[in-house]
């Protein structure tokens, strides 16, 4: 496996842990140390406990909607690997940045931030941009 | 200069050159490789070229509201160093990351994320979280 594909099996597991409400699962993908999240609105988050209580309190809403995933980006350099992609969560979608360190040949999350993308215009800007 | 006070002058550096409209200076924060961008609402950039362009598209419009920066949080481990802040923005705030590289003992931008803070909750809710 290339350090590409082990960096999107990580991101594929976060999203899995997620979609199954898999407080435990989630816990084994994150850092013990340095670790920062933001939830799109929420304030930041920082730490491990902070961070993996976050997912728990979010597991606990029932009606917290899918995440389909796409638009997979991934820039690797080292011990120190991010994968930006597109969350459709709900109707909308969330720009996503996955911030990964390699630690003992495991690729383990150090930070997340999802951010809402607007419609309309942005999808103009993103056929000028990406061709 | 401490590496957390390097880091934070990095920080101010960017926001000055923003505020400043200044792009010959935002172009040198940034890494030339590796870097991704991902400004409020926009689809995200990829490479030095598309992220330079996009400030300058943003510097050409004369009505861009200031930026007031608070609560900075720096996490920095080796040649890795992000500050996560707030970004106070015509009446709104974003959570805003920032993430550098130390090149040659200076530290380079390689990430900028700026997404909403929501009202009300959230505020709550930092409140039970970092007290």
């Amino acid at each position: 496996m290339t350090e590409d594909e082990a960096l999107r099996a990580a991101n594929q597991a976060y999203y899995l842990a997620f979609a199954r409400h898999d407080a435990e699962g989630m816990a084994r993908l994150w850092a013990q140390d340095g670790v920062s999240c933001i939830h799109p609105g929420w304030p930041p988050l920082f730490g491990r406990d902070a961070v993996l209580s976050s997912y728990r309190e979010i597991f606990r809403n029932p009606l917290q909607d899918e995440i389909e995933l796409g638009a997979e980006t991934v820039i690797c350099a080292g011990d120190d690997g991010r994968i930006v992609c597109i969350e459709r969560i709900g109707g909308s979608r969330l720009v996503a940045t996955n911030w990964f360190r390699r630690v003992d040949s495991q690729w383990l999350l150090v930070h997340h931030q999802a951010s809402p993308l607007a419609a309309g215009p942005a999808e103009v800007r993103t056929s000028a941009t990406r061709h």
